[in-house]
């Protein structure tokens, strides 16, 4: 026999009814509350009935986090925050990889593996908002990490454009003029790619500065190593970049420092993401550092509230915070 | 009305059964016929009805991969390959975060959050081998990453004392005598620490150089970083250190490179895991490349012939292949 909720409470102090909002995973409860119910809940080793209550309410107490690629560091640190915001609803976390492909953000967006999931948050590449609109399943949903406009679905991300131009102006007040974007895309429908070099461009264009564009395929060091290497072939090479994401940047590094150049007197160089590598790297890699626990932690309870039957059809659109990290790689040491 | 299998057969050119194999995930479908069944099965869009058939079954359709921290580069590489595998079974993943800690070990160990899945894949930290025996969940279980001698779960891991044993006599070899160990923890029951240690104590031992082991708590480059600074304040600082995975070691690079030291004339380098992040850093990292491919699939398998119901009580072994990488950290450019 197991113990009660009233054991629990008694034990913690608490009355039967936050016992109850804390293991139904209710908000409005606080932190210090929240940590003694649960030691009370660990001490007396209670198990409530999640199956059981689950099937009662049609749910299977489990949602799916679909994202490009989980070995890229800021997916893998952005999964770590929503794993941990999902676990105080008693939320398990199923992690599916779609690479980017549309095919597979299709079939997400069909349902995710037969409805074995309760809701989705999904952080598109391929898949536009006109497809979204015409999206039949009714599995919950929630966007994360970037922004369709008008966009049919909750949608939380920092402000791309805004992120991208602060990075490009703290280029340009350092007294570069070669300015190139490293990161464009020719494909994407919906990421972040396009909105960071609208940003870019708008900086350029605010300092009367020329454009020099970069394009990648993927987000991952290979690529910036190799546009980086491609920009220094350029007759006129950048004497700053601003590379889309810090694994490019952390690629582009590696080729200018393998070519004898100096980080940042030749060419300052920044990312966008702030990754632990790049507080490590040397120099340490100068970057935006989007509020990664704030957007999971909004993503989980946009979704929440969908899962809930709330809060009516109009899709909600969330921004999160972000700071620049000025390091070595304008700075200097 | 969708599809039915005999649709599927005839556009994929084979046999019905073959489509059988292929949706209910067995083995022994070659990879060419599999992909042939996989695309008619996207093109007709055909959607078996998994959660009629696991409840059937009294099967969920998801396992737990549990592991440390999915903020560290190896274990979200790992997780990777491990989703992949167990995608071929039409298994979904849930991931659980440990921390490393025994109460969370523990608490897996006793079942999944009230058995909502079918099996786990734990990569231990904390928990030791009389624990483990003692267990009294009867939830399919496989160890992944660590070896722990006669213990009573299946497991697969990399052979770690060799393996730290190789490439210590690789830093000894380059004429390196005062070779540091960076990595030793204190509490450590069946984590990969003291195996590492033992490889590096025993090549150490075969050249009649004495040891230097600096302590760590956690595996992450920060812990490195303040190591390595801790190695150079010693009367006798190291011309070469092993940190015990590359998370550590580019830690220590960091410390390295910042005090004006060189890599690998000053000081030689090498790390273990082989994450991405080590084949772009300045230097490049030499490491121990685990077939994280190989483990990952071995794990999924072992676990499946569990939740079968095979292979017979007795805990299997089995061991996974590795590669020494060189590269500039002891190699030179």
């Amino acid at each position: 026999m197991g113990a009660s909720l009233r054991d629990i409470a008694r034990l913690a102090g608490v009355s039967v009814k936050t016992v109850s909002n804390v293991v139904n995973g209710y908000a409005h409860v606080s932190p210090a509350t929240r940590a003694k119910v649960e030691e009370a809940l660990s001490r007396l080793d209670y198990r409530p009935n999640l199956s059981a209550r689950n099937l009662r309410q049609g749910r299977t107490g489990v949602i799916a986090l679909a994202l490009p690629e989980l070995d890229s560091p800021y997916f893998a640190e952005l999964s770590r925050f929503v794993i941990d915001a999902a676990a105080e609803l008693r939320w398990l976390v199923v992690i599916e990889q779609t690479d980017g492909s549309l095919d597979r953000e299709r079939r997400i967006l069909d349902g995710v593996r037969d409805h074995r999931v309760d809701g989705v948050i999904l952080s598109p590449i391929a898949i536009g908002a006109d497809e979204l609109a015409a999206r039949t399943d009714d599995t919950a949903l929630v966007l994360l990490g970037e922004r369709i406009h008008d966009g049919p679905a909750d949608h939380v991300a920092i402000d791309n454009v805004r992120a991208a131009r602060d990075i490009t102006e703290h280029l340009i007040g350092l007294g570069r003029t070669r300015v190139a974007a490293l990161g464009a895309e020719d494909n994407a429908a919906s990421g972040t790619a396009p909105l960071r070099l609208a940003g870019y461009r708008e900086a350029m264009a605010a300092h009367g500065l020329p454009e020099t564009v970069a394009k990648v395929e993927r987000y991952r060091r290979g690529q910036g190593a190799a546009a980086m290497a491609e920009l220094l072939a350029r007759p006129e090479p950048p004497d700053a970049v601003f590379c889309f994401n810090d694994l490019l940047a952390l690629g582009a590094m590696r080729t200018i420092l393998a070519a004898g150049l100096r980080i940042p007197e030749d060419i300052a160089l920044a990312g966008l993401d702030d990754i632990e590598d790049g507080r490590f790297s040397t120099p340490t890699l100068t970057t935006v550092a989007p509020d990664k626990a704030q957007l999971a932690r909004i993503a989980v309870d946009l979704l929440k509230q969908r899962i809930d039957g709330g809060p009516g059809s109009l899709p909600r659109e969330v921004g999160a915070s972000y700071r620049l990290m000025i390091r070595e790689s304008t700075a200097g040491r």
